[in-house]
């Protein structure tokens, strides 16, 4: 995996925030783009953490990801939200519609929102977090770049577009599902392809469509768009149940790109020479819409230790809930965390531009 | 398989129907718990079509399902209900509460109803069937008896917790999610028991807690609660993804078990001596609190054809859309349907006691 690099984590924020400011944005646009990244890694998502800041960085100069782009309410409802992004910051999109849907649950209980026009809006989770943090149940999906086949399908039509749930607990920390509906990211096979190791068969296609384990192949078929992609979870075919991971990704087309009369399958890509248009779709429900945050809180604490005190398999420790395990890992990165020397050499590299230094200390 | 015995489709509803009238039901009661197993033969889910009317016959005999059940409402909001079915029929539960979600939903735009206290409710796809029939978005979840195994866990302490979702189209068919977040239900495992087949090692776990091939080994440890169970969709670990699976599963218990502060886990099969306690969440959406039914419409069409359009893998005819394969043999069961001959002649052996006939034409 190559040296870590540990930095400060809130210095980590404070850069991550400042490259944003520098590049235009506002302060508060720039901390919650920043903050979403950094939250990432501290939750041990790296995939998902600041080694994409110069994605970000070069969308944001190439005018892709709009700064300045106004956001608008297409429909309103009490308990419901349609938004154009007008090709904004999606985390800036993302985390201004989900305070608004929190606002409107409080008083009506829930609130849905489909959205559209947006652009990648980092970790799904980081919104049910939100909605976690103001005692609420959240809800928050995404579409994204084509990289999975349906189901006897040849070509990646649909994203890995995630599904993310939080539920807030008492004693317990609260459950936080947070997962793509293909089997693994991109990014796990080409961990796979450095190393040259056989990928697992549930993963991903050739570009006849069949499973294979060839990691190299899948992203050179995927490169040259020549066939083949990621495979739903659940593998190929039916046999092992991949029509249902499958079913998953459609559904979440659906709710995002559907709902919003936005952009699904291939489209979020954009059509040729335009921005990418990405769909979300964001929720909050306040808990007295049923049985109350108490009992909530008190069924979930039973629920979780219920699961977690159940015989273990062979040679197993732990049982984990969803989410408990990045829990975990922002306990343990609250200080400072590790990045990788590669991405913490990039992040120097943006910084030179606009005389941004991060400290680390290489060990 | 066994020999197919034909019959028309009415008789076989009319015959049910009359079934649970002689078992003490009321006219419309009895007509909605027909209709439930009938739909299910008609939509090819024979699993849980009128080969469970056994079940429903002796669990109303013993009590463990009441017919005469007070139907209670725990909570009311503008856009939700907590109903307590006092251990009523879950058919006659899931349909009325249904009913009152689709009517607030015209008027509110949404509405989400967990429900405790409830039985078996047939088929997921029922209720969201319901809402599609009123040009809504449907939600259908429930728990069940506790099957399947937790990632690194040894005990089935979830049930297979299905997910059912549907969004109306235009012209194409309408969207109908419906699977268990199993990889496959028990009956697929019977199935393989029969023949001495090997299964798939993502579906079950022997008495360790170790994904197995062995049907009969895992059906025995289940009957004698040994250990093991159903894996949940994405196998065994975390290798093939099966921790979604699983996140899934838990999901659907605390959406029906949590939210209605009803029964969870191992709970649902009630404590000793007393009944079962199935949780079920539904809900309905206007469109109107999105884009509007029109723009879905169009929209849904526009995704189904791209998905179905697209290549197809090697030797591949067909890319199918979530609910499609149900829907052609509804098409094709309308007027008449075949049934296996054991279950042809237990429902006639069910019928000799109340002095009810049905009528069949083997081959």
């Amino acid at each position: 995996m190559g040296d870590l690099v540990k930095v400060k984590t809130k210095e980590l924020e404070e850069f991550t925030k400042n490259v944003f400011l520098r590049l235009g944005m506002n302060e508060e646009d720039a901390w919650v783009s920043a903050d979403v990244l950094v939250r990432a890694d501290r939750r041990g998502i790296e995939s998902h953490g600041v080694a994409r800041l110069q994605r970000y960085v070069d969308d944001i100069k190439r005018g892709v990801i709009k700064i300045d782009a106004e956001i608008k309410t297409i429909v309103e409802t009490p308990v419901s939200l349609v938004i154009d992004g007008g090709g904004g910051v999606g985390q800036v999109i993302g985390s201004k519609t989900m305070k608004r849907c929190i606002e409107k649950a409080k008083t009506n209980f829930i609130c849905l929102a489909a959205i559209r026009n947006s652009n990648h809006y980092g970790i799904a989770g980081y919104y049910t977090l939100m909605a976690l943090k103001e005692n609420m149940i959240g809800l928050s999906f995404t579409n994204s770049a084509p990289l999975v086949v349906p189901t006897f399908g040849k070509d990646a039509v649909l994203g890995t577009n995630p599904i993310s749930v939080g539920v807030p607990a008492g004693e317990e920390r609260p459950f936080l599902l947070d997962m793509a509906t293909s089997t693994v990211p991109r990014g796990k096979v080409e961990v796979y392809a450095r190393k040259g190791d056989s990928m697992p068969k549930t993963w991903a296609t050739d570009e006849k469509g069949m499973a294979t384990t060839e990691a190299q192949r899948v992203l050179d078929n995927l490169a040259a768009r020549k066939g083949g992609g990621l495979l739903p979870v659940g593998g190929e075919g039916m046999l092992n149940a991949g029509h249902k991971g499958y079913g998953l990704a459609a559904l979440v087309d659906i709710l995002c790109g559907v709902f919003s009369n936005g952009a699904v399958g291939p489209d979020v890509y954009g059509k040729k020479g335009q921005p990418s248009e990405v769909a979300h779709f964001l929720g909050a429900v306040n808990p007295a819409a049923f049985v109350g945050l108490g009992a909530i809180q008190e069924k979930m604490d039973y629920f979780i230790r219920m699961m977690k005190h159940s015989q273990k398999a062979e040679d197993q420790c732990c049982i984990y809930v969803a989410g408990e395990v990045e829990y975990l890992a922002e306990e343990a990165n609250a200080e400072s965390l590790g990045l990788l020397k590669k991405v913490f050499d990039n992040l120097n590299t943006i910084g030179k531009e606009f005389n941004l230094t991060l400290k680390g200390e290489l060990g």
